[in-house]
This record gives C-alpha cells, structure tokens and sequence, in this order.
C-alpha cells in the first residue's frame, strides 16, 4: 500500500492534478517560500496586496460559449485585473474549484491550466487551492496575491484631473450579445470577453511616471466604474460622449449609435484601467504607451467638484447608462 | 442623485452590506493597510500564510442541518482552521459568496455575519470578498490570511515520534449521521459540526515550546490526514486504535465500538490538530494544556520508518478506515 491509496478518493486525484507541476518544474520565486501541498502557502512579501473574484456557470459564463481552459484563464484574469488596479507586481494565485463529478477528470485539469496560464502570463504561481464536488454550476474563486508598495486606489481623484481609460470598450458586452442571439461573435469580440489581459504592466508603467492619482479596473463598465472612483474621491466626474473608445466589433453590433456607446459605457468586462490623472502629466506619455503597449489611451472626461457621474453633462443619461451596468444579481437578459 | 444610484443594481447593495462595518466601527490593526472598498486589501505582513476553503450547499451542509449565520461560521472556521494547522497567527479573511437572488439579501447578510464572527474570535478583519449570483447551490469560498515566521509544516514528523491529537474525534461525523437519519443530533455533536473551534491559540502555544515537528488539521478524518503527513515526512504511522478519544456522541450513535472507530478515524472535518513530537516534549505539557485550554491532547500512535499509516498494526485496517474518510466526490451516502 502507498501512502496515496489512503486518499479518500477521487477529490484527491483531482487535488493532485489541480496541484501537479505547480511551482516545481520552474522552481519558485524567492517571494514564495513555501509552494502547495501543504495547508497554507507561504509567501514572504512586504506589502501584500489581495484580492478574490467568483466565476459562476450561468452567470459569468456558459459552457456553449467558452471552453473549460478558457473559462480557467478568464476567471484568473478577471482577478489578476484587481492587481493591475492597484499598480500592484502579481506574485501568486489560489484558485477554489467546485465541479460536477462528471468534469471532476478533464475538465477540472483544463481549467486549472487555463488559471496557470493567466497566472503565468503575468509571472505569478499557482499555490494550491481547493477542491469540491458542485451538485450543479461550475464555480471559481481565484484569490490573487501581489505585492504594492506605492498602491493606487480609488480615492485619489482631484478637481481638475482628467480621466483616461486604456484600450476599446464594449467588445465583451458584443460577444454576449452575439452569443444571446445564438450568433457567433466577431473575433475580435470573442478573444475581448474570452481572454482578457490584465493590464499589470501597463499600470506600473503609468504609476512609476507619477501618472495615477485614482484608478479602477473595467468590470462593471465605464459608468458603473467611474461612478466608483467618483464616489471613493469624493468628485464628479463628466464624462464625453465623443470621447469614449467605443470597441468596432460593439459599433458593427449595435443598432445605432447610441446603442453602441450603451455596450461601451455599460457593457462591462472589458478589464481595462480607467484613471484620474493630471492631463499635462499624461497626455505626453501617450504616444509612447500605445508604441511600447500596442493599446490606445484615450482621455474620456474631466474630474470637477462634486458627486456623480455625468454623460455629456446629463446627470439622467449617466444614470441610464449606469443602470446597464454589468449586474450579477439582473434576473432577466438585456 | 447620489452616487450610489449610479451602482448597478442589487448586487451593489449586497456587496455595501457584505463589507459594511468591517474593520470600521473597532479600527484596523496596524498589519491591515487599507481595509474592505478598494480593488484590493493591503497588508504589511512579513512572512504570509495563506489558504482557502470553499464549501457547498449539499456536499459541506445542507439547510435544512444549518441556520445561515451557521452555515458562515462553519466555512470560516474550517478555512481558519488552516492557519492553525501551520502554527500562523491570522490577520484577516476574504470570502466569496455565491447565492441565489432570493437570499441575497438577509440571507447574504446572516452568512456574512458568521464570516466575521468566526474571524474575530481568532481576531482577524473581515477584508472584504466577492459576491455573484448563483443559479442552483449556495456557495462560500473563504480565503484566510495570517502571519507565520515560523510555520509547522507536515514534512517534519521523524522515526522516534509520537503522534497526538487534541479533543475528541468523530462528533461532527456523529452529527451528520443523525441528520441523515432524520434525527436531531446530541448537542454536543450539533456544536462539534456547527461550531468548529479553530485551534489557533493551541498550536502557537505548542509551537512556542517546540513541541511541534509536523502538523495538520483534521479535516479529512484522523486515518486520512495521518496519512498526509506520512505521506509528506516520508514515514509511517502506526495508530493505536485503544487510545483514539472518540466523541461520547460517536459511541452513543454507533451501532458497535468498530464503528464508533470508524466515526472518529473517517468521519473528518473535527478540525482539530494532529501532529508528530518527541513524546518526552509534549507528555510533561499535556496537563497544563488541558488545564489551560479545556481540551484533550492525546498520544494516538508512533512515528517510524516507512511508509503509510497502520492501525493496530494492520495496514489493511487501515486502507479500510482511509477508504471511509471524508471525500467530497463521495456519490452515495454513508
């Protein structure tokens, strides 16, 4: 008999695969002093930043859409993203899993390679985690770990500061309309709902240029978000219409314009950073971020006085487009 | 309108109710940087111990068994149980909540409660967490964060050991047993599953003395988790089937005293500790412990070269007593 046939069975088998290989093959990081294996990891860190995002079948995703490493690599992205909204360095990830004991073999196994591969792709390790059996909804809490000596947070925002969003928005909220319709989604809008990049690097590079006084990651949508960071500083913020960078696939979507900027401003999970900056300090980095990022950053509004969030200076229409926001606990499609 | 009105909607209320209080009303301790509200929690902490512990309607409780605020506690502690099992001093707690719209609202909130409750009675911070919907089970993910300069892991157990357990083993499982039956538990069994006491205090008193070599939880069950931190030490354990303190209300609902064994070898999730020392450390200590602590701390085996776990001698008795331990993918009932 070997120690591993006293195993209770198959949610240690899939404890075993959910664990194998990580942080052995490629060694671990001085940070990380103790790997899985054993009840907790141990990390040595100064200043931890940490946080945790739940994926729920039927509510974040269906399995028609995405494949199980998909939904692995969108669950950690979406958390890694906390990271990247405070300009934090990533370092590990616990990811908890509860499937169906039917997925309790391969699909279990392709998810935890989809949450290795966002982690890695950010140069964070997998550290264990947890196992169950789901009677029903595949479900994924992965808790991210990074260390932020310099955090930006929401509450930094200042009268005269303009506020800035990276990328196109829009184009998560264009796949799930596709996908609602039975349609296939534009490429392009599938790989912006399905793979995510958490934009880490581009946070740290715009902190270590003094360029962030408040910042937020895209999960809710840019009316529900700036609302946030709104709320959080103590501001109002305005945001332009014109301005936003409406995502193509959301323009090509939508049945007029206003309808796109709706997917845009409320669309939610686009995961891109959204910030209050003094516009002198950041509109000459511009050019070099979008070279060096490959990524528009686009100036979407002004921070005043205030409470609230604006569109066009129409309080109402804000809070219209807020009410699109991405909501969990909506019991109806859009 | 207020910002608030701008949030999109019930999961946002949720989410205000989920965090409201924490860390406000009694202040942060000075290892907590910036509390629940941001994309992140900051810790300054030196060295981290980390884990998660999801539980699930229907595998971890049932409703019918367990009140709401029960049903928080009990996950909380089973996840603080962790940080017991290396020996780590906690500092805060994160938890991820899945529930369906009809509960997200006192339910929600009761199961919050008894997250936090069960953090401060170990003196952690509720840091804040993720809430969703969820179409079918209520699930609960809670990630705990402490604080181990010098953790206890399970690879330390030596030939020469003793293994000890503290408390008595096999009342959670004698719970369980009689709600299967349809039968209201003995009290005491009902506060064994209910009201797991993580043992924080014990384990850093036991480490305090270098009384420790390895060290584990028992969640799985004595048989299985021994087997763990053979499997880990590279040993084997011999268990002592005479001197395992089996819960009064594991005997009471047993049909035979084999099957009291059975209860407390197999049962799991007792969350009390078991690890490996030198028994000339820990026998002169075993009073004061108990004096000090209310609790048992008892010599159930002995540590010696090999590998796997035995009872009485016997191997197969032993792969029997694992093959009943606590195992979530379990399909049929006891």
């Amino acid at each position: 008999m070997t120690p591993a046939s006293l195993g209770p069975g198959r949610e240690f088998d899939l404890i075993r695969r959910f664990l194998a290989g990580a942080g052995e093959s490629s060694g671990l990081p001085d940070s990380v002093r103790l790997g899985p294996g054993d009840d907790c990891a141990i990390l040595r860190v100064q200043d931890l930043a940490v946080s945790n995002d739940i994926s729920v079948e039927g509510v974040h995703f269906r399995r028609d859409w995405l494949g199980a490493e998909e939904i692995g690599y969108r669950a950690a992205a979406a958390a890694l993203s906390d990271l990247a909204a405070m300009a934090a360095t990533p370092v590990g990830v616990l990811a908890a899993l509860a499937v169906h004991p039917r997925d309790a073999g391969d699909v279990a196994a392709a998810l935890v390679n989809g949450v290795r591969a966002a982690a890695e792709g950010v140069r964070a390790v997998l550290l264990g985690g947890d196992t169950s059996r789901s009677p029903g909804p595949l479900i994924l809490d992965v808790v991210v770990l990074g260390t932020a000596s310099k955090p930006v947070l929401r509450r930094g925002a200042r009268p005269g500061d303009a506020l800035f969003v990276t990328g196109d928005l829009g184009g998560a909220a264009a796949a799930v309309r596709a996908w609602r319709r039975g349609d296939r989604p534009d490429p392009a809008a599938r790989i912006a709902f399905v793979r995510p990049r958490p934009r880490i690097e581009e946070a740290r590079w715009l902190a270590d240029r003094d360029a962030l006084h408040a910042l937020i990651d895209l999960s809710d949508g840019l009316a529900g978000d700036a609302g946030h960071l709104a709320a959080a500083s103590g501001v109002r913020i305005d945001l332009d219409s014109a301005s936003i960078p409406v995502h193509r696939a959301a323009r090509e979507i939508a049945t007029n314009a206003d309808d796109a900027l709706r997917l845009a401003l409320g669309g939610g999970e686009d995961y891109e950073l959204c910030f209050a900056a003094e516009p002198a300090t950041v509109e000459p980095l511009i050019d070099e971020f979008t070279g060096r990022f490959g990524l528009r950053l686009t100036r979407v509004g002004t921070v005043s006085e205030g409470t609230g969030v604006a569109l066009d200076g129409m309080i109402s229409a804000a809070a219209a487009a807020g009410g699109i926001g991405f909501d969990h606990f909506r019991e109806t499609d859009e």
